[in-house]
């Protein structure tokens, strides 16, 4: 099986989530600007999650870019990527709705663990797939960043439940970690 | 008419229904965990359904690889598939808003077996148009797991009156049976 | 510009109208099969609405597949009829949701009047612009069944006024009558 | 990078976002056409937003068309623009759901202000990227129609204080002034 079938399978997924989050901005029946102001942890929650989003279309991309063949375990590895993805829009309104309380702030933490988790999931198995020397394995390396973020993810979530606005913090900054493309994988396939 | 249209349209479709059963995950009002394990049985019902449809994307992408043309009965039998698949989100929200209760687990087993004797009119209708010395023909052979999909759900219906996690160990079982992608059509293809 | 995008498009506008159609499928809060009695109405609009965007997408899609490039005036003569095809989930859900009363009934006609009269005038807009010689314009020829199905949608709107079941068996009629795929279009291009 | 893959994500999330609008169309619980008249202030927003939706779309093929190669911040800029075009929906229904309400009609041409600004962004993130003389520099030119876009929206924000429906006119000028797809790309391409 070639890779541009559940390339074209995720991106459409990716592509649904990214816009039914939208659906929880419940339009609000007010007609005043104090309206939209109450929005705003809403919002923050949103922009947050978009922005996590296209990292992962963006750094999937790349990923599938790089594998040579798609077998069965590669396909499931994959779909348990989509499936925490999933429940990106649920931890996001969650989380917005309720103010950035600890419970669900730990709770939008876990779901970015397992999506992480699930990520590095399918690059070990791309890699077992595609062998040691192919060009994934030496483009990923040590992946740093990726354990990196692991780590990050589960400092947060407990400090969630001491200062909410430190695990938020948290969550921002490894977004901006990955808002620059994989450029490892780039750079390998650019020579 | 060749087939890449049709996958598009049921790919489509497909990640549609696999990404809008999200949307049945109502967000609780109540920032605490207690909220969170309120929708346990909502929980368990999307991961099922979600592996469900997993199943029918990657076997329906066996399928139609197999396929040599589209004919006009075939994309009925197509449209016919997606039909029942639709039904899948609410069927799943109602199973799992009632926590499994004995009505709506029963008219979840009514719809997987709507679903998988689509699946066999499909597969019936496009060996009928290819001919039976296609590739599909002999890949399929004589459908074994098919045809105790169908004799599962039939025996899971009446016996959600009874014992409802009976059923739902059986939806389990069905759903495991299948994690394994079609590999009669793989081997098949491979030589 | 070629058709591809077009056709890419309009098929994903019609899977997502296909299916977020089942969100009008209210879960109920009942666990019961009186629950889903209940819902015979929105389920028989929701069968009905879901065999016509069925023959629209099968019917465009041998049209593009017919046509030879797309212009301006052919690109919004196309998101015309998405524009009224949009409509369609809504009166369903209304059609349904009143159990056939007759304003919902007759709005529903209306739609789909509506939605016929964009699909001829795209099909004019494609034959002006491919010329009275191209494959499309000797295809459809007088386009009888076209014109035969906006009559019957003229009758059917009116008549949900006096008897709205009457109404209702001419737009199951008009969707049987469709129900074949457009043969003049593919018997044309396999000669 | 080519840009197959961003034109099909990007052309996902816009054929997404153009349907659910259509979600934000309450289904009246009474089956009178008077019912129908109160939600004609919603049906204007939904049309006119449905036309911006399909403006951005049409103008968007244009000019990934014209693009020769996609880098990191051309993606970026891309997710940027889709950010904006995701609230349209919510917007839209704000507006519709307060009759063009003063502060929810200056909200909705701050939404449009901001798209606008990003689709700039991204044509000077491809200019920048493909350089002076690419092709798309040159059809672009001095860019007086998008200039003379935002200047309006920039009018008709403080004017919706005023006298709502001025902004609400100055909006469908605008969309008006678009629906004429972007020729100048089309004829440099032509030569």
């Amino acid at each position: 099986m070639d890779t541009s079938r559940l390339e074209a399978f995720s991106d459409g997924v990716v592509a649904i989530l990214i816009t039914i989050m939208v659906l929880e901005l419940k339009v609000p029946h007010d007609a005043s600007w104090g309206a939209l102001v109450e929005l705003e942890p809403v919002l923050l929650a949103y922009v947050l999650s978009f922005v996590y989003l296209g990292i992962y279309w963006n750094n999937h991309h790349h990923l599938i870019y790089a594998t040579e063949r798609v077998s069965g375990p590669v396909l499931w590895a994959n779909l348990h990527l989509l499936f925490w993805l999933s429940l990106v829009p649920f931890a996001t309104a969650w989380m917005g709705e309720n103010s950035f309380a600890t419970v669900p702030t730990a709770c939008y933490g876990c779901v970015l663990l397992a999506a992480g988790l699930a990520y590095t999931i399918l690059v070990r198995s791309i890699i077992k797939q595609d062998g040691p020397s192919s060009k994934l394995a030496s483009a990923i390396g040590n992946d740093l960043k990726g354990y990196l973020s692991l780590a990050l993810y589960v400092v947060a979530i407990p400090l969630a439940f001491v200062r909410n606005y430190v695990a938020g913090a948290i969550y921002v900054f490894v977004a901006l970690m990955w808002l620059v493309p994989d450029r490892r994988i780039e750079s390998r396939l650019a020579r």
